[in-house]
């Protein structure tokens, strides 16, 4: 039986027994690249800080700014200062603010066939439109990778999507992984990798399976990955890395887990309505809309074909009276090419608002819609609030739909617009990154690391109790995702490197007084319906929680990464094993865990009491042996401390220091100092 | 004795005794235009609705967006939908966000030589760059006049700036009006308007000469104009309003208060340091100040000549490493330009951030330094706090310098920077503005005005009282500038609809509890030193005063447009006929006004008793019959509503929908309702 092109490159990566690669068992894979935005790497960097490993040990490492570069007080700044003295100082190459967001740039400079990238960012598989297996993971793992530690995951089905057919004019990439959210949920691509194939392949630049691959985080999959073929040659010596490429296709005898047909001749112009991303239908049947915004951008939708489609709608016309328009652009590169060739001048003529390469509006940093607007928006995430404006209704769309939209003013099938032109890619791009891309020092110890007011040291929990005795802190229903738990925009995503001062808003748009309520209860835990933590990769979900005193989550299931995420930062993820005990829990409740660690030692069931019934509640916690050690360590950076991490051989070098860039808890009050391990 | 051209303006427009044309003396004046921005534009338009008036008898109106463009929240949003909507019903023009910043917009299409212009903001001078009198004024006023209401001000002295010899490669503009500060310092222009003449003003284009008038307002001056001659028909006609033009130049023998002279041959590239526009010595004289950050734009420098000389030096290089740069296009035609003609791409390839056309980082929306931070600008204010980092220190110089600067890494004097190449201003300008400069609707009535719910009723005070007595709330020093008193920012900004929430940030940066302390003894008076309330012309440094219960401000001396501000809310603007008094004032002093009424009548001087030793503090209180009148109403709101503006005959009309629109004092609190008239 011959290897899809994700198991090719899971053999090629694997360090843990290959013969326990059965799908939910945990492999453990070596990681070639990692990268990390503002919002995760401030707290990223200072926990491989505190693991002591001087230089990273990846073939490379990336540090961009992205998040945070709306700069609406000193925070902004102080982090992307400590970003780029940390990037100098310990191997990692520093992309400046201003030179794009994290996935367009890397799949640009960085993306390279066959190899593992490791992102603190849940849309890092955008790699896996240039055939990497590139992974969103929180900020810890992404640490331990820098650190030479290797990745531990679930091992994934592999689920084959096959494209079959030719899109119709105006039907774009983004239509694919929209009719993938239709058909799967956001929970249907949990433990799966979907990899694309067939004859529908071939005609699909890597930006636009990068878009796919991109948005399959929606569907909450491990990873999404296109082989590396004919498409991914071109794109990689236009980008002046030809050098890179390597022919990367699946066996003709491959087998997947599953097969997904998708005929690309049936499909049209879709939109997600609010507030999620799988709430998906066709464009036609919301035509007429009356919409209050349009934007183009994010990391889905930003490159070139995505700006220049929407210039070749606008071109000689103007955005509708009704609506405003904005456009991020993905990168330098991108912003750098259309400001040459006319596209930008076609669209700034047309009165787009021309805003910084950046995430933007997607992350809630600015372009908050009207009270209760409607916003048509080529992104990935459209939860309630996200936008900056809680009322506001986002819906998510194509470059094609969203352009035209906005001509109209309307909600608008593309269809309708006419002539559709193939926007050709340019013959060449701006390849020289001199000065915007950062080498890291070659006299490291040169440099220092500056540290603003704004970076906070960094709590770190003790060991698991032996008992864990608390309130039920707050009882949420299904799919809260981790913008639920731990708010962004642009006035809580500043607070990123400030752990104490960012828990202050924890669950806020749940129930503004859960920060309240955890503190003066001294921590307790939280009960949870299903999908728990999808969305966002932000470790910040965990462990302001876990700063709050949070000791687990009972939940009906987990999405992936907050799950780990819980693990890392020493929380216990909970499963019901009878759902219907789900419903007799409520808030205030006060659970209690006995002998907790010898219960986590003995297997996967955990007993939690209802303290007032005495009632028991049959939990199932399932973990491999390490995230056993990682829970019972109080959590993966004490776990790497005791130097369990492969590579982790330098920890006496960094205890030095740890008592000044680490906070400990001592009866659930965080005080500066040094981890006891 | 022939006139200069102020004089010519100022005379064709009185509509008062023109015997007294003293400097000093009230005069009333036509207004053939206003402009508004977002900032204080709601406030404005609430104030003119509130009057009752249908359409504006304005010769033209326009509504911009250019300051509250981040949107973090629902309100800037909010705020737009409620001005376009305004201006589609009363006759405005409406300019839409992305258009650009108001000066730079205003003076590409509307500017009109021999015109009077009034607008909400302080910066409106930038229109003497083509021959008006063009002045800043408080939204108030600038509401009166949209009512077909004059102007009233002190006649100006005029002070002739008589320009020789001509500039050395690489000094600006900005170092003329950094060289009149440097020696008349921010009080130096109050009560005059300078009017430039001379060999040397025929070689500046208008862009440049907008950029000396722009930054006479931080002389304090009513404003500043040059001749329209040749370079005006040049520009107008490229702005395809060649028919707008009218040379207009000052008579042979035309007399002037004051005349100063400026040796262009002998100028060097100046620049103003920390906290202050007139702290102002040479570039070479700081040379190698290591910087953090350099921005380009503002409504001082950002047309096209001051991002293509940027381009000119950045070409085929980058931005320092050690810097962030930051560009912000003063008008879409601006971006447009650059988008189309490569200079765009060069400073992007360079490594700028390009950010959205509008005020940006000037107005401390976004791009806040890091702490501590040092940040080159080619603004034109560089205030404590107001970048929105309390202890970044901010320098103000020309486009030349900043972008040399941004290039080496460390200030530098641009003549170092090797050839100078005289950036050629392209020979047609996009000069289509639909869909971006919207029309009012040809159906008025047809039209609904948005209020979102960051709109609030416009607080109005009832008459002035018999007697004031109250506590001093606040003791200040001098030059107090309306950003302590109402400070801007990101987060206080997007208020200014709302003046409940905006006045819990009174004087919030010199002293956290005012508004506190305020409220809590119901109000109150300022103590203050000389030239109060400079700065930007934001009436909110009254309004919410106002708001919070403030009645008299006793200070040293007052800045122009504040103390019209304080006027026209009904508070009493006193000074000190005894500077010395100021020093036997303190913080909780109570302080009577007794017989607060006939005083006023009565004449100029007020007599203050401190309470407790029984001291009287003589004050005086010059005002013309016109704005003792508006003191006694309460304000001038109330004022005009009594029939006393020129015009103000549909008063009825308004009555029915006030009580909805405005809030009334009752014993200190306001409450919705109709003012008492």
């Amino acid at each position: 039986m011959g290897d899809s092109v994700a198991m090719k490159i899971l053999r090629s990566h694997l360090v843990s027994d290959p013969a326990r690669m059965k799908p939910g068992e945990e492999i453990l894979i070596r990681v070639d690249q990692t990268l990390t935005q503002d919002a995760t790497g401030t707290m990223a960097y200072l926990q491989f800080e505190a693991m002591g490993v001087p230089q990273v040990r990846t073939k490379r490492s990336v540090s961009y700014v992205d998040h945070n570069t709306l700069q609406t007080g000193f925070e902004n700044a102080d982090d992307h200062a400590f970003l780029q003295s940390f990037a100098a100082k310990h191997g990692i190459y520093f992309s400046r603010p201003g030179n794009g967001i994290c996935h367009q740039v890397h799949l640009e400079r960085f993306s390279s066939p066959g190899h593992v990238l490791l992102g603190s960012d849940s849309h890092t598989p955008t790699g896996g439109g240039a055939g990497m297996i590139a992974i969103g993971a929180g900020g810890l793992d992404v640490a331990v990778a820098m650190a030479g530690g290797p990745f531990g995951l679930p091992m994934p089905k592999i689920v084959g999507v096959h494209l079959t057919g030719k899109r119709q004019p105006w039907v774009a990439a983004k239509d694919i992984i929209l009719e993938m959210l239709r058909r799967l949920t956001v929970k249907g691509g949990v433990g799966k990798i979907f990899e694309y194939f067939g004859d529908g392949v071939a005609d699909l630049t890597v930006p636009e399976r990068a878009t796919i691959c991109n948005m399959g985080a929606e569907l909450g999959a491990t990873t999404s990955l296109f082989p590396s073929d004919d498409a991914t040659r071109a794109f990689l010596e236009k980008q002046g890395r030809g050098g890179e490429w390597t022919r990367l296709v699946a066996d003709e005898d491959a087998q997947y887990d599953e097969v997904i047909e998708i005929d690309l001749n049936t499909l049209e112009p879709l939109i997600a309505k609010p507030h999620s991303p799988d709430n998906v239908t066709t464009v036609k049947s919301l035509a007429g809309l009356k919409l209050d915004q349009v934007c183009i951008g994010s990391c889905t939708n930003s490159s070139y074909h995505d700006l220049a489609i929407a210039a070749h709608v606008l071109r000689g016309k103007h955005v509708a009276e009704n609506l405003s328009m904005t456009l991020t652009p993905g990168s330098r590169q991108v912003f750098a090419t259309i400001a040459s060739n006319g596209v930008l001048a076609d669209l700034i003529a047309a009165g787009a608002r021309v805003l910084e390469s950046a995430c933007g509006p997607c992350i809630g940093m600015g372009q908050a819609p009207k009270s209760g607007g409607i916003s048509l928006r080529s992104f990935n995430r459209n939860f309630e609030g996200r936008s900056g404006t809680p009322d506001a209704k986002v819906y998510l769309c194509s470059p094609e739909t969203a352009a035209v939209s906005a001509l109209r003013g309307v909600l608008t099938d593309p269809r309708e617009a006419g002539e559709y032109v193939v926007t050709k890619e340019p013959d060449t791009y701006d390849t020289n990154d001199e000065g915007m891309i950062i080498p890291p020092s070659e006299h490291p110890e040169t440099v220092t690391v500056e540290r603003g007011p704004n970076i906070k040291p960094l709590p770190v929990r003790g060991p698991l109790e032996e008992v864990i005795e608390g309130d039920v802190l707050l009882k949420v229903g299904d799919n809260i995702t981790t913008d639920h738990i731990m708010p962004a925009g642009s006035k809580i995503l500043p607070l990123r490197s400030n752990i104490p001062a960012i828990s202050e808003f924890v669950f806020v748009r749940v129930d503004p007084k859960f920060p309240e309520r955890a503190k003066a209860r001294g921590g307790g835990l939280i009960v949870a319906g299903s999908n728990y933590g999808q969305g966002s990769s932000r470790e910040h979900a965990a462990l302001a929680p876990m700063y709050l005193g949070v000791k687990a989550v009972l939940a009906k299931s987990f999405a992936r990464i907050h799950r780990a995420n819980l693990i890392n930062f020493g929380i216990l993820p909970l499963t019901f094993s009878n759902e219907a005990d789900y419903d007799i829990l409520q808030q205030d409740d006060v659970l209690t865990i006995p002998n907790v660690r010898d219960q986590l030692r003995k297997g996967s069931t955990i007993e939690v009491v209802q303290k007032s019934s005495g009632q028991k509640i049959t939990c199932t916690c399932e973990l491999s042996e390490r995230q056993r050690e990682i829970l019972l360590s109080g959590g993966l950076l004490n776990h790497v401390r005791q130097g369990h991490a492969a590579g982790g051989s330098a920890v006496e070098d960094a205890a030095a220091h740890l008592a000044t860039t680490t906070m400990v808890s001592t009866n659930g009050q965080f005080r500066p100092g040094k981890p006891a391990v």
